[in-house]
């Protein structure tokens, strides 16, 4: 069952979490987040960028994860030590370093996470003295101040949790938008859960998890060098979950998260859900609906509340998808604005003033079907990514 | 020689053109264009969009260039034709027997082009009245007035022309921007010469330009339903131009209005060159090229006059082409930015207030290059695309 929260990360027992102000963001807002598990056992399973440039970060946490017994995630916004060289790499490991000596474990059991811009070295006095300052405020209720600290270009922190009958909980944070193809900004995702779930169940869940959730949000087609999605489970349930409840839960968080995620993408006005029915295969649904919410043509349209299905059709022609033009259908919030080849209910017809919008492409070449989730191209996101450097 | 021109599809001779308001624009500008060679002799090469919801008049001029012997172009903005279904159809060929019957020729031997919205009927009446008009109004000066008929969202009419020493010309018109992959809305450019060319030649000498001039102009990355690129050649001069001249001369003239159309893009405020240099392979190369040129985080920051060279990575990493991370060199206006896989020249010392932009990535994995000319992402293409429905 999922529920609104105001703590993600901190809801399971046995995890602590924090977020302060190390002086990163010239704002002066938090900027640094530590999340620790408790024991009594520590499992993890991790999902990175594909991005050919890994941040430094992501090289330090691909490492660290690949070896079991994650004890502590930490995070900073305001840098995103990418594209960095040598340096970079030992800052993020520096940053590790600091968790571990003051947790009191291992350097390859603390997962390192960084966003801001690319291509600028950490202050590292600021972030060692961060690290300090967030272990002193860890607390059983510090979720929100962690999800608070990774914010960047977000307006609101975005946390979901999971309770099940059977006594465990599972919990999760979530900055940015984007991820393997996608991403607005960078994308950071710590869950945890008090589940004492084997290694194989936490990372069969997870893929599949981010492969129907944030691998479907798709807000603008940019894919992040610092993208990190990380499950800790720590067991201090003491319960073993049912698998595929586990795997339905971690779904659910991770789909409730990447909405929220979308809903908060730069400059959105709508959020946008393009569903793509009757395909042949469901890598026909998915190549059609990604090139749909890759139309910066389309994206404006939505933004002007245009029902612009002509923007969609040739979006829709530029794929390899099979169908035969004549029998596609495109529906815009239910109503057919191109039936069977040709022009349907008049465009006036459409109302787009709601801040969801779901456009639905009939392909009837099948049984098969994908939606990605996207958001449209506003004046809002030009602002904030040529107005302001980031 | 590429010579600026007030004049492009009437340059060479033995052809007559016009532009009148047929009452297509709300505006009441002119919105419909007649191009017809007078001969002797009628040789024609098309390329056409790729899109797989061709509109009725790419469609109807698949078929009437694959005949031979094309005596005149109609093309109409105000419209596109396109997702019309059966209508559209004979729409498209009303208005090639509507010329064929004043110029006295067979109707498939006139070609067909539409731009405007999709997905809407053209007025019929008026469209047939607008020939007779622009029938009537033909001149052989009268390529200005087509080129200004044609026009959309462009701001200004794009023309160039070649003049050989031997004595044969060929001029051209285009709008829009964007073919094959790209296309910024649709893009329409017929090409005239009195050159006495081989229908060989010219499908050889066309294709090849294309594919090095409208097919590596980017500006964001939607393609359209009719793009259509026309070459008719009459002999008029009696001059057998020599193939290589004539090949060079058609590629010079398309990369002029390919890089006219690019100047004047929806909203474009820099004009950038994104060069690729020292892939493995010109595919590489290519790839390379068009991630950065569509990523919309890389095109605000240009808007912004911001020389985020994190982006251009980030959109690097997205590709599959041949490269090293770490001898990957990037350059804003041959301001080394990042250099050998770190941070190079502090990005304060890049100025982007011109409104020519060139980005340059050395991959160090070989001996090919290729450019893509894009354009930046800014509110004026929001503005255009969003706040006024196309």
């Amino acid at each position: 069952m999922i529920i609104d929260t105001t703590q993600g990360v901190t809801l399971a027992q046995g995890f602590l979490a924090s977020g302060v102000s190390a002086g990163l963001k010239s704002s002066g807002k938090k900027d640094l987040a530590l999340v620790v598990s408790q024991g009594p056992g520590n499992v993890q399973a991790a999902v990175f960028t594909t991005n050919r440039f890994p941040a430094a970060p992501v090289e330090w946490s691909m490492y660290a994860t690949g070896r079991g017994g994650l004890r502590a995630v930490v995070l900073n916004s305001g840098g995103a030590n990418a594209c960095t060289g040598e340096q970079g790499a030992y800052d993020a490991q520096d940053m590790a370093d600091k968790v571990a000596t003051l947790i009191g474990c291992q350097h390859d059991e603390v997962a390192v996470c960084s966003t801001g811009l690319i291509g600028v070295h950490l202050p590292m006095g600021k972030v060692l003295s961060g690290i300090e300052s967030a272990y002193d405020s860890l607390s059983p209720e510090g979720g929100s101040d962690a999800a608070h600290a990774i914010m960047t270009t977000d307006t609101v922190a975005k946390q979901a949790c999971y309770t099940s009958d059977d006594g465990w909980v599972l919990g999760g944070m979530a900055k940015g938008a984007g991820m393997l193809a996608p991403g607005l900004a960078t994308m950071l995702v710590v869950l945890t859960t008090d589940a004492k779930a084997t290694s194989q169940l936490a990372n069969s869940a997870l893929r599949q998890a981010t492969r129907f959730s944030f691998d479907r949000a798709d807000s603008d087609g940019c894919m992040s060098t610092n993208d990190t999605v990380i499950l800790m489970a720590n067991g201090a349930s003491g319960v073993i979950p049912d698998p595929d409840e586990f795997a339905q839960a971690v779904l659910e968080v991770c789909i409730s998260l990447a909405k929220q995620l979308i809903a908060d993408a730069e400059g959105a006005e709508h959020a946008i859900t393009v569903t793509v029915r009757e395909a042949y295969s469901e890598k026909d649904a998915l190549e059609v609906a990604r090139a749909i919410s890759r139309s910066n043509l389309f994206k404006c349209a939505i933004a002007g509340n245009d029902p612009n299905w002509g923007r969609v059709l040739a979006s829709v022609g530029t794929t390899q998808a099979r169908f035969h033009p004549e029998n596609v259908d495109v529906y815009f919030n239910g109503v057919g604005v191109f039936l069977d080849g040709a022009p349907g209910v008049p465009r006036d017809q459409v109302n787009l003033t709601d801040f969801d919008v779901h456009v639905e492409v009939v392909l009837h070449a099948g049984d098969q079907e994908a939606t990605i989730w996207t958001n449209d191209l506003t004046h809002g996101y030009v602002s904030e990514n040529a107005d302001y450097p980031t």
